[in-house]
């Protein structure tokens, strides 16, 4: 597939509903692209989310003002000169004609008193807003807004929480081609090739449906490393591969999804029993996703599968629930059940917490529940990953005083009988619908026996 | 091939050469990672070549500090919470011991007075040096230097300019897996196609050798926008793609090569001819490498083939030193013929052009030479790119004030039967030796019959 535009209309209606919850004068900056090693050599660029949300496309170093119910794009004006280089640019008319949008020149932009504004991620544009509205703001920080800001990001996390249809279609979309590069993913793979080529099989999937990686992608054999940024590991016979890549739409919209597979092709029989044991927990979790139910409650059906069956392998002894109370799940689930989607893979973390967390909630410091990233009761529209997972972290395992109390719950003789698995994680996305869950990335298989036939094919 | 390291050895004689050239203390930055759209969404992270150049890592936020005749990476002490998500990393012994360099904790640097330094491409990087220093620093801001760092950047320049055997080691590793990258690309192209997928095709040889890109990949049949950025361009039967794709090797070198083949496996006659053409001008530019040539006489060497052919097929008319006299070969190349290879894509381009040009040389204002970015004397260990292009640029030939004078050398009627060229580059990196210059990137064909026969194979 190759990726369509959603019309000029979302944008507009989105902007609408920008207004009737945020009166106030507003101003959105795209972003500048990063330089690289040298100022001309630049990472491609991605525009902030915000401005994309409301705008659709990335425009570097333009700016969307709202006022008095009315938006306007400050753009630069294109460079003649840079049309031998870059091929001809639309004038400012041609994009206004192309976005559906009143476009101006970036230097006739005079925002009003009192804008809000959101903190882009790089400096030479913080900078220049700053200047521009003339007081402090710091690049990234938007995790500590007050004022003007604070209702403005309120406002557009209330609209950017539940996705319209121009956004599910894009996610949907993303979807698409995160599957595709798992599915490549999983037929490139076999015995004594580099990690790498896994990897370079799942993004050419990727960049040759025009779409880019949303986040550094996972491909290993050491899955217990949650965020696993190398792909120099051999691809030795009794592996597991964890995979963590999604596929991100030219508008920004993300997919995130993690499968696991055996290199050889054919689960071992303790990493089989693992496997479908993870695969229950995603089931539970994904079951319990409805309306009006608390996320961490997804969190914690999640946490009592796993760990109920992990009193049935023998791996922990105890009382299941007891074992929960004393936090047995983070001893080999430590991270959280998933998160927001949307035009971040953790979408809105831009925002810290704010869109995470309902308003008098805040992060629990209990070990399974500390990294869990979204605690509100679920709403139709909202879309969240869920992944569970399995791992054996030596940082937790080896180390007495991470284990602490739970010593006695632990087997490690049992324990010792799994050492074929590092680490599993079982992850889709999974937009909330006033009836069951309806997963995004459902094309692609997940039992063990699919898997198998996948792998290598 | 799995990119193999340089030796420690390597590194050590590189910055006793620095020494022996630059006395005085010395600060070179690693840089930080740059946030995509959220804080912890972050580009891949790639140091600066300076720092790269002298310790052979990437170690993000660390410093090396020369002062005395001794080398003192000072680095972030690891945090053991992060084992967790990133993994075992090595204490700043294990990294000393890897690096064969003394490592200290980055809280203990303290450079002298008077230290120099080269600025870093990120604003982040270039605030705390600024203020470690006591001294203004604009990030990015290396083409305008002063002082000590003036005089340290000539020392650098000097060292970096001729490449060691470690240096050209890894140009050899970036060289051949370029070359693999070429030849997917080729043997990926069919009519009907998206640029993506031929892109998607080079690119993932590159990743699965452990490797990235060393700049934005331009694949398109669109090869007249110089800077093509796009790659949703279908394959039309009769187009030629313009593919300009490199790769870098984990230490940082780049390979930067350019190809172009026409979509169906065989040139139109005409694109044969202009083809043909290019490939003249290219080897005449490569027969001119040698120590002691000035690099602007191997651009014109090129440019007066090119004109030469160009009165042959009859697109242009005159006497041929006249015609050249009067820029005429600008009308159809407008770009220069190459550049310094090294860490950089643009070696030391962060530099401005005191890489590129010789001291008391400068940039012509010439419109066939102006883009010219290196005009300096061969050496021994220098490598440069030989890049000649055709191109049939709207902007350049559909306007008579940038035609001006030679309208009466341009043959609008020849010129028309060529429609189907849009743009030829055919590029390689040379290394300049005492004897014949070694082409880095030879094991790529690139005469049409050879080019026709990967193709779609």
């Amino acid at each position: 597939m190759w990726p369509t535009s959603s019309h000029p209309r979302a944008f507009h209606e989105r902007r609408q509903r920008l207004v009737a919850r945020f009166p106030g004068p507003v101003l959105l900056p795209a972003g500048s692209s990063r330089p690289r090693n040298f100022p001309a050599n630049r990472y491609a660029f991605r525009a902030e989310s915000h401005f994309l949300y409301f705008v659709g496309r990335g425009v570097e170093d333009a700016a969307l003002l709202v006022t008095d119910g009315t938006a306007t794009l400050f753009a630069p004006e294109p460079d003649p000169e840079a049309a031998v280089w870059t091929g001809p640019t639309p004038s400012l008319e041609q994009l206004s004609e192309q976005l559906g949008l009143e476009v101006r020149p970036l230097a006739e932009l005079s925002p009003p008193p009192n804008t809000a504004t959101l903190p882009p991620q790089d400096l030479p544009s913080a900078f220049w807003l700053a200047e521009l509205l003339g007081r402090d703001l710091e690049a990234g920080d938007g995790a500590n807004l007050e004022g003007v800001d604070a209702g403005l990001a309120d406002a557009i996390v209330d609209v950017r929480l539940r996705h319209d249809a121009a956004a599910i279609a894009q996610l949907e979309q993303a979807a698409v081609v995160t599957v595709a590069a798992h599915r490549a993913g999983m037929a490139r793979t076999r015995p004594g090739l580099r990690e790498a080529a896994v990897r370079a099989a799942m993004e050419a999937e990727i960049i040759a449906q025009g779409m880019t990686t949303s986040y550094g992608s996972i491909v290993t054999v050491h899955g217990e490393v949650l965020h696993n940024e190398r792909h120099d590991g051999l691809l030795g016979p009794g592996d597991l591969v964890l995979a963590d890549v999604g596929a991100e739409t030219p508008e920004g919209w993300a997919g995130d999804v993690t499968r696991t597979w055996p290199v050889s092709g054919r689960f071992l029989s303790e990493q089989r029993e693992l496997y479908e044991l993870v695969l229950a927990a995603q089931r539970a979790a994904i079951d319990a996703v409805r309306p009006g139910v608390r996320y961490l409650d997804v969190h914690r059906t999640a946490g009592r599968v796993l760990v109920s069956g992990l009193t049935e392998l023998g791996i922990l002894r105890g009382e299941v629930e007891e074992l929960l109370q004393r936090g047995a799940g983070a001893l080999f689930f430590p991270h959280g059940i998933g998160h927001l989607l949307g035009l971040d893979v953790h979408d809105m973390e831009d925002l810290g917490d704010r869109a995470g967390y309902a308003p008098g909630r805040e992060r629990s410091d209990r070990p399974g529940d500390r990294y869990l990233r979204l605690d509100r009761d679920l709403e139709p529209g909202m879309v969240v990953t869920i992944e569970p997972g399995f791992y054996r972290i030596e940082r937790i395992l080896e180390r007495a005083e991470e284990v602490g109390e739970l010593e006695d719950a632990l087997r490690r003789d049992v324990l010792g009988k799994y050492a074929s698995v590092r680490g599993i994680r079982i992850e889709d996305d999974v937009l909330v619908t006033d009836g069951a869950a309806r997963v995004l990335t459902d094309a692609l298989p997940k039992t063990a026996d699919e898997i198998e036939a996948l792998v290598g094919a």
